[in-house]
């Protein structure tokens, strides 16, 4: 069977659960374009390769594999800082860049989109991804795409396979990709952290679980409702976590954020003689910024990574492994754990007249989320105040709660539907971040996507503002609801009361063929309780270093 | 005298002859962008920081200085590929960006926007820049700070300055910034390389200068001209080094560009019996992608690394000395060489019915330069085109032609224009490269700038179609003349017609308050006759490549 390197390339990405490519062509990879458009791979174009990052790593998030083609370095180099994100947040993303090809480079050193040498973009990608594959003949490729594909898929974070532009039309043999090794926990740490966590947890009174994002990155989330409802413990989510289980399951109790939470959510969790973590980098946004209370010796921390108990860890034991045997271990329930009491839902009465505010804004559209809406944030107060919405079924929330990089939403958004084409984003983005990567709606319309985008303008970086302010705070007041007037469909209008929130989400609700933008406008200072507590600790810490100076 | 290390910082950026910096501000940054608030620097804030870098660059490159100061890795990653780019073309860019401080490092590995590690975005840089300091103490940072200064003026390349965010307010005693130190010429080595040079130029019957982007980065512009004057001799210019001479200068044969440009630029540069190429990188494009027919027997080339002459180099001679010398050297004129015959200049005739095609564009544009217009090409058929405009005076062309990413224009249109205030800026940009970045005339309205911005809109890659097409070349239609509604000013139309064209030029000239944007409707395939080859010539790459293949 006749076969290319470029073409077993494609299979394999097939084979291996992907049904589409985001990315930008350029002259370096263009023939590898022509592969995946003749392949039953659909590739989706974005405005810039940037934008194409982040809708690969949104549609990895969902489907647990995706990727972005882009050219050398020009490409590349624009989307390195997707990359970063995907790594830092565990999304599995394979970025595929084409290069000047072998031939050509030894008799024109100065070929276009080169910087100092031909493996520029090759040390670069080593810092951001867990896997670098630089395809240079038909011989080796097998082994490097099926490496680089594995890598990703264990560690569910980025890899990088570089195509000089003469290698894809090699010719090849081997036609079948290669499977994943299994691998496996090593059984006596396994057995010993297991019947450490498990007399921990059976020694508690008031044990709480903490889940974390890897529920959902290593497809742990129906293991998860199990145990949760095997040991009647309650249960918290991270930030980064948020949506891992139902938030309507009613052992769920909230968003665990430190001191940047509901209180009634930071006491059940700080107070527990037992916290089981499971999935979970303790980063500092999840921890409040440095507001959270948690004693080592009280945690049990199970990642991908490894198993901490108290201060002491267990290497080569997985995350499945130790959950399926925390599981078998019965623990519980010795009693039916009460569920916390959910703030009573008061039905919300908008008052037509009232100029909008943040706090009320996300107090009424948490009334329209359903279980055909997936809620994808922006990074600043669109996340903080987005973090008390209620999600009603798994994996319906997006949004970079760690590595926090600006932006990200409405590319997001158009990763996400391509992937579940049945659920309508909900995208909650600040002026700031809509500035820098909304464009994205050229692409919403030629996907015949619907997500509802709402622009949270408060004309400035709110978040620094409350930090240290200073002009450099400002910016520019577009007209975002104009958009479809640029990219020819879509419909947009402003709010600036509630009885304007009103009749936009009627009318958005009802718009289900394009899209809809409602510019949101709210007081520049005006802000999330979440967000006001992120802004005090962190001027705290600011304040700190400017006392120095003084 | 009381100083900080960010005082210190801003000071010495003042006193290298800086007077704003681009960049988008974040919280590891925020301390700093406060002492910039309150220096004599101005901070422009763009949408995006790669915009900022494309802007700095731009600014970089008139100024011979320019900064962009951003985040740690959600502001420095997204920035990188506008680094890259002045990397590669020798723009003086340095790069400040900010990152978590020393001491909250330890109490907290998992701070926000960390990817792998701490270094991470250090380790980055390093494959960008010629020079790389993180500032960590007040002992050592006037030297760091000193250090990255002179390496980016003295190589004319990029360099990072990284401040941990508890850096900038320490005290520090120094106060007044160091000089650069002299470099000077191996006395040696200029002199055999002076008299080898000056006798092939000597004996030459038809020698030609070659001038490339270096005259002007090193500040060779007006020793360039004493020495074509002086010498009598004919003088090209290359793509990446367009407008380091006057256009209109009587010696002034035309842009050499290989097989790509005017015939008969390319017979004279290729028949001279010595080239003598000051200051310019042979790179592809300038070289007309592998068309040129250069015979390195015949060639001196000098730039700023070393003078190389047949097959032999001299090290250690600087550029200038190397031009200073040939000036004295009594090159001639032994008799006036004639100025090659310019190509008539027929005044353009509108045909008000005829649609518009892009060669009758760029003719009918080239009349409405003058010596206060600044031509700003993007990249593609936009250089390609641009390539043939009549510059009036020095340094009035920016385009990246050697790197060529795309979306360099809009932004690089703020970076000229705040540099430059009295020269209104041509801009010309693809729908492609809009797409990625147009949204920087947000900030040319918050400037107050009053670019005229040229859409050459035929819906899609036209550069790549050229090469091997496919629906991935295909772009979605923005109405882009509708921007001004977004962004509350400028003035936009749509040209279909050489009627059209008339108005929307009349109009725009006249509109000098605020940006016009002409959203100029191209067929798909029409371009312009550099791009035709240019096509032509990879095509023929890549169908060699497919040729494997079959």
């Amino acid at each position: 069977m006749s076969m290319t390197v470029g073409g077993y390339l494609v299979r394999c990405l097939e084979e291996a659960g992907l049904k589409h490519v985001f990315g930008v062509p350029g002259d370096y990879v263009l023939g590898f374009y022509d592969m995946l458009y003749r392949s039953h791979l659909k590739v989706i174009g974005t405005c810039n390769e940037m934008n194409a990052g982040y809708a690969a790593d949104a549609y990895a998030r969902l489907n647990g594999l995706g990727a972005v083609c882009v050219t050398y370095c020009v490409g590349g180099l624009s989307v390195l800082n997707a990359v970063a994100q995907a790594y830092a947040e565990e999304s599995p993303l394979i970025v595929i860049s084409g290069s000047p090809g072998l031939n050509e480079r030894v008799r024109s050193p100065f070929l276009h989109h080169r910087v100092k040498d031909f493996d520029t973009q090759l040390k670069v990608f080593r810092e951001v991804t867990v896997c670098t594959e630089v395809i240079e003949d038909a011989a080796n490729a097998p082994a490097q795409i099926h490496r680089a594909i594995a890598m990703c898929r264990r560690y569910k974070r980025p890899v990088y396979i570089e195509l000089p532009r003469d290698v894809p039309s090699l010719p090849m043999k081997t036609a079948a990709c290669a499977k994943d090794e299994t691998i496996v926990s090593d059984a006596k740490s396994l057995h010993e952290a297991l019947q450490e966590a498990s007399s921990m947890l059976r020694a508690a009174k008031s044990p709480v679980i903490l889940a974390g994002v890897e529920m959902h990155r290593f497809g742990l989330q129906r293991l998860l409702v199990q145990l949760v409802e095997r040991t009647g413990f309650p249960i918290a989510a991270t930030l980064l976590g948020k949506s891992v289980i139902s938030e309507r399951h009613p052992q769920f109790i909230g968003i665990y954020e430190g001191g940047m939470g509901h209180e009634r959510v930071t006491r059940k969790v700080e107070s527990a003689d037992c916290v089981l973590s499971l999935g979970e980098f303790m980063t500092d946004i999840n921890l409040g910024i440095g507001t959270a209370k948690l004693d080592t010796n009280r945690i049990i921390n199970a990642t991908s990574a490894r198993i901490s108990i108290r201060y002491h860890h267990y290497e080569e034991v997985l995350l499945r492994d130790f959950m399926e045997g925390l599981l078998k271990s019965r623990l519980g329930p010795r009693r039916k754990v009460a569920p916390l009491r959910q703030p009573e839902h008061r039905a919300f009465r908008s008052q037509p007249a009232r100029p909008i505010c943040v706090r009320r804004f996300w107090a009424r559209v948490n009334e329209c989320l359903d279980e055909n809406t997936i809620v994808i944030c922006d990074v600043g107060d669109s996340l903080f105040g987005g973090a008390d919405l209620e999600i009603h079924r798994r994996s319906e929330f997006l949004s970079p709660a760690y590595y926090t990089s600006m932006g990200f939403a409405v590319p997001a958004a158009v990763g996400a539907q391509i992937n579940k084409p049945k659920l309508r984003p909900m995208v909650f983005v600040g002026d700031g971040a809509f500035q820098m990567t909304g464009q994205e709606l050229s692409t919403v319309v030629r996907c015949g996507l619907n997500p509802i985008v709402f622009v949270l303008n408060n004309k400035g970086y709110t978040t620094e503002r409350l930090i240290l302010d200073g002009p450099f705070n400002d910016i520019h007041d577009w007209a975002y609801h104009r958009w479809p007037e640029i990219v020819r469909a879509g419909w947009g209008c402003e709010v600036h009361t509630e009885g304007d929130l009103e009749q936009a989400l009627e009318k958005a609700l009802a718009n289900t063929q394009e899209f809809s933008i409602i510019n949101v406008h709210i007081q520049p200072l005006d802000h999330s309780e979440a967000l006001d507590r992120l802004g005090k600790r962190i001027h705290s810490q600011v304040a700190r270093a400017a006392r120095k100076r003084a």
